[in-house]
């Protein structure tokens, strides 16, 4: 282990050693399996070895309760006790409401009303009170407004350091269950994932190398690692829509920038692609967020990555068997 | 750690360590998870615990390897490089192909006309010959013309000191990676993971009781219980064909009656209910055979082991996509 100088004191390895210990009692910790024989290690160059992280055995279904749990611990029992709120098309508002149950404070969040109803009913069977909204707009208005008047602590989805520390705690938990790996690939979304697990792994295995992936439709940490500053989009799409919030934030945005060394992009096609190949090697039924490393993988750094022992993560899915054979009937036509 | 009298010395503790040692560069160590909060937790009576053998996630995707390994390793170098033979309808002989491959020795697989061509081609991919025939006695006859030309071994799919020995490996896993158990549910076929994992067991955590898990329309173990000694069948019928062997042998019969306090049932409607909750629960996709413990747990079970810290196995699935939907749409209807 080693100090990894260009991180914030928050994210140095004590800090996150502490975090984890912490969200310990709430939180389990998901194997890892090296990539069984089969279609993936068919296609890839001989030599190539993968490591699965499956953290979609997480509680809750993703990883976000790692993150969630460490900023509601983190609050004045006081504060803490006037309940939370979130806004989320999905894992977040699951993985808030999961955190506020074993709290046992109260949860109220926000989600679109296409939100898929098996998230909604997910997060009400956890106990939290799902307000559907019609606009994005509303849903962050509404929540700020709720905040205001009754004293309620936002949990963000992805920003922050407290978030960060959480999420890191997948990465200590490879170091422990992987061989040292030579590349780890994380997915992007608003890089609280990427982030903390990329800060875990800079300084477990200094020589790492850490690819993020974005989808192409919303490739926002991209755009904004071009632009080098946080972007706010007009629109985002993507199949893997646990991949597209509609803005980067400073802290998230400058860990990964710091931790990332290159961001890819994968296509929608490619995602139908990686799940399928999911379903066939490890039986697996996983929403597209969870196959963008592996698309990543057949895709883009498929040769450049060739006889290296490749990390991967399948992040979380909450997604019912209706709406996987939606969003893949989509690929057989 | 204690010894266990009623075994015989082949399956006492050292000998099963010696042969997980022997096995290990060929297979892996599979995870073990505690079962997430959802359908199964809500259903079951509160305090009830839940661990589950990721089995499915072996080499070959069944636990399969882990004996037939064991068994190609303790032949002599030169018995061995005639090849060996197997009668299957799936997972034993992708097993069997598998750990040939793997030694590099050859395999000829006697398989039904109506085996799955999911796994028929996965066979094949393994490199074996694989020989479909139209009935169980023309399978069984070709091999031993085989075994009596070639001199090839018959690598028996759940009989002999040797098999066992090898699947005892997931009783070793289960007790560095689960916390003490109160009960373990084991599926039952021929009788070589229940027995090779009791073994396991009842010596590292003598207090552990042992269910057997059988389908109702394939309940060959029960009846060789009930009548105290081996049975051949002359049908039996479920859609667990993975737990559908003809007939128990001595070895495997002996052994379970030594360490299984009790087997119970399942029908085929409780296998896809615990079929259809386990891909609510965990995203997996799993054939009827590693529903059978969960079915159990669901059904005849559920209000004996209230409270208590049990586990179950995914003992693995060769089943693809096209296969899982045609068991489960006959539920629909």
């Amino acid at each position: 282990m080693t100090e990894f100088p260009g991180l914030p004191l928050a994210l140095q390895l004590p800090e996150l050693i502490a975090a984890r210990q912490r969200v310990a009692p709430y939180v389990v910790t998901t194997p890892s399996i090296c990539w069984p024989q089969g279609s993936l290690v068919g296609v890839l160059p001989a030599g190539t070895e993968v490591w699965s992280k499956l953290e979609l055995f997480q509680q809750a279904g993703t990883f976000k309760p790692r993150g969630a749990m460490n900023v509601m611990l983190n609050l004045d029992p006081e504060v803490l006790g006037r309940g939370v709120t979130a806004v989320s098309a999905g894992n977040h508002a699951i993985a808030t409401a999961y955190c506020a149950a074993r709290l046992g404070v109260n949860a109220q969040v926000f989600m679109p009303k296409f939100a898929r109803a098996h998230r909604v009913a997910k997060a009400e069977a956890l106990g939290a009170r799902v307000v559907l909204c019609e606009t994005q707009t509303e849903m962050f208005e509404r929540a700020e407004a709720l905040q205001a008047k009754e004293g309620r602590t936002f949990i963000h989805p992805f920003e922050g350091p407290r978030t960060l520390q959480g999420t890191a705690g997948v990465g200590l938990e490879i170091g422990e269950q992987m061989p040292k790996l030579d590349v780890m690939l994380l997915p992007v979304g608003g890089g609280g994932l990427a982030g903390g697990v990329g800060a875990a792994l800079k300084q477990l295995w200094p020589n790492i190398l850490i690819y993020g992936v974005e989808p192409e439709g919303a490739n926002t940490m991209t755009m904004s690692f071009e632009q080098g500053q946080t972007v706010q989009r007009e629109s985002v799409s993507s199949i893997a829509d646990s991949l597209c919030p509609p803005k980067s934030e400073p802290f998230s945005f400058s860990v990964c920038r710091e931790v990332l060394d290159e961001i890819v992009l994968v296509d929608d096609a490619a995602l139908r692609t990686a799940m399928n190949l999911i379903l066939t090697d490890t039986q697996l039924v996983v929403e597209p967020a969870a196959a963008a490393t592996i698309a990543a993988l057949l895709g883009p750094l498929r040769d450049s990555l060739a006889g290296m022992r490749v990390g991967v993560i399948c992040c979380g899915t909450n997604m019912d068997f209706a709406d996987y054979l939606d969003i893949m009937a989509v690929a057989k036509k």
